[in-house]
């Protein structure tokens, strides 16, 4: 196990009717952004309790704010908040919405442009407080310290990390869930899943501990992935995978850990071009790269298989091993999800291009260290 | 699941030499109160690395603290605290040095008898602030919001739990929890499994996830314990205890969920009285509780049969429930703990007392609610 520092501060407030509780946790803040994304809020009552919540309030909006979020948002935002004095913003949203409020957040107090903290020419030195309200079970962006902004101009999807961009608290409510479209709920549990994969698939040694814990997140995903498909409306699937979205990349399950994340940041590079939705993107992507990089450490694929879909420990540890990734790809088939970029209307024309901008800052992953070469093949593989 | 506030804002430096930080993590205070216990960090060499670290401070030594702290030593805190103007409290120790200076922390601010917070006539309205260097993984207090002292003179042992108590960090090194002995380390782990049965055994309906978080922390002390005992240096295995041992009580297990903690209300009376280590109460009781309580919910009892020890689906619930409680026993009995009160030279005399004592409050449990006679059967199944 690695040396690591835990802090969670962000404080959740889980549950029915969490949203009665806004008014007390921004009482110490008088201009508001209020960020939001598309028409859904406003159709299941969200944006009526938000607006009720901010009557005493100075407040601006900021709506639109589309998935794959986009730089221009995050400069709108930046600018609404420099010329009306903001000081706190309210996310409304998924993923998307609160990972724009991050980067308005950080980039209200960096003098220039605000790209410069996704290319790594500088850090966060300070940023805005904010707060979310969340109504998709997906990127945990509710309880962690990142965001990934989507350059529409130079078609670049990077992202930042700090713990200033940690949410002062969060609200989930799991019935805001229940209206999320069928293809959206599927895509959630995906990318859920994908964090979890994204630690557990590591070479640290000692992390019998932390495994365990992501075992439990993929079996929560894997129970209840159909349920929330199946019956929209259940509250126990709802707040089961509500709650496996935020700890899954809450920090809890890398905290001694290295991580990889190379999957995550080809599917990046493909979205950043083709606008994807992210989930689907990673359902399409990570078998593949799983079967690309089992031999680094097939014990791993075995335990995953074994642990997770109860394959018995006979035969040959690839066998199992493949048949652990098979399962993963048939799960994610049974939420409709599609297993090849073909089906999607991706073709291999600007395969080069993403290869190229994948390892743009070196080498990615740590399971095993991706070049250009290997990122190309993992997306020959997905054609 | 129940509606919940996730709030964990406790920052844990976990590895080795972490120690190396806490001069910058005190920097804001000058004047603290160092509690500690007996002579083992003497021994070790972390009271030097402290008093290094405190070099330019002016400090106050309360040492001597004991295992089930007693209250005078709270009240003796409380003095220098008070008469020396104190404005943070270092706890270097186990959980009992922690629980005496949240007490102290509580106390210093509160203007009558300090056992009025544990006897609920008054709550905690404001705390010093403490951080704490642990030096046993067991009661998870390094993280959590809980104090459990003991009134030396009425024989009582009580509680207070409030969020102002949560240290504002706290440093965990594996490495010096390899000088404990033997035997505590084990009652340690006997805690740390004690601490998931009463938020594992709960009636909370929808619970999934948390119950999957549980069994993984159960797995580790099971796949562990007797490891830190055989080899006490080997890291990974003290890390993953250690680790385990916070993440247990931290909150992360019953978020949602209603929790039980009557085989501890039932055991805090009878280490009041025979100054019994919590681990070893914990080992000899709570087999005989999840017999005595077991068809209040048998499922619950199978599920954690086939999860944690891995017993088949096979006949009888009943049988293989009592399967999965004898597994637990043995386990305890793997680590040389007692099975029996009788072991310990603790006979039936107090009982009636015990009982009268832990209902003192109302019905303890919410597995099953028990009353004064309930409490009689366990402590006589224990004998």
């Amino acid at each position: 196990m690695l040396n690591f520092n835990y802090l969670i501060p962000t404080e959740i407030l889980f549950g029915k009717e969490q949203i009665s509780n806004l008014e007390s946790k921004i009482e110490d803040y008088n201009r508001i952004l209020f960020a939001w994304g598309g028409g859904s809020i406003k159709k299941n009552g969200i944006y009526e309790k938000v607006i009720d919540s901010l009557k005493n309030k100075t407040y601006f909006e900021l709506s639109g704010i589309k998935p794959n979020p986009r730089l221009s948002s995050v400069k709108k935002g930046i600018r609404i908040c420099t010329e009306d004095d903001v000081d706190f913003i309210l996310a409304v949203g998924g993923g998307s919405v609160i990972d724009c409020s991050k980067a308005i957040a950080a980039g209200v107090y960096y003098p220039d442009d605000v790209w410069d903290l996704f290319m790594r020419k500088a850090t966060v030195e300070k940023a805005l407080p904010i707060g979310t309200i969340l109504t998709l079970a997906a990127t945990a962006s509710e309880i962690n310290a990142s965001a990934v902004i989507n350059n529409e101009e130079t078609q670049q999807k990077l992202s930042i990390t700090s713990n200033l961009l940690r949410p002062k608290f969060s609200i989930l409510d799991p019935t805001y869930t229940m209206t999320v479209p069928r293809a959206h709920t599927a895509a959630g549990v995906v990318d859920i899943m994908s964090h979890v994969f994204e630690q557990y698939f590591d070479t640290t040694k000692g992390t019998y501990l932390q495994d365990r814990l992501a075992e439990g997140i993929l079996k929560t995903c894997i129970k209840y992935g159909p349920i929330v498909l199946e019956n929209p409306d259940d509250y126990e699937a709802r707040a089961n995978v509500m709650w496996a979205g935020s700890l899954a990349l809450s920090g809890l399950l890398s905290f001694g850990k290295k991580g990889d994340f190379a999957t995550h940041k080809i599917e990046h590079e493909v979205s950043a071009i083709y606008d994807l939705t992210h989930g689907i993107g990673m359902a399409i992507l990570f078998p593949n790269w799983m079967k690309y990089v089992m031999h680094e450490n097939i014990d791993k694929f075995v335990e995953f298989a074994h642990n997770v879909w109860d394959i018995p420990n006979m035969g040959e540890k690839k066998d199992i091993a493949n048949l652990g990734i098979q399962k993963t790809r048939e799960f994610f088939s049974s939420l409709d999800m599609p297993t090849t970029f073909f089906q999607v209307n991706i073709s291999y024309e600007k395969y080069e291009e993403m290869a190229t901008k994948a390892v743009y800052f070196g080498e990615i992953g740590s399971f095993k260290k991706l070049k250009k070469e290997d990122v190309l093949e993992i997306l020959k593989l997905s054609l």
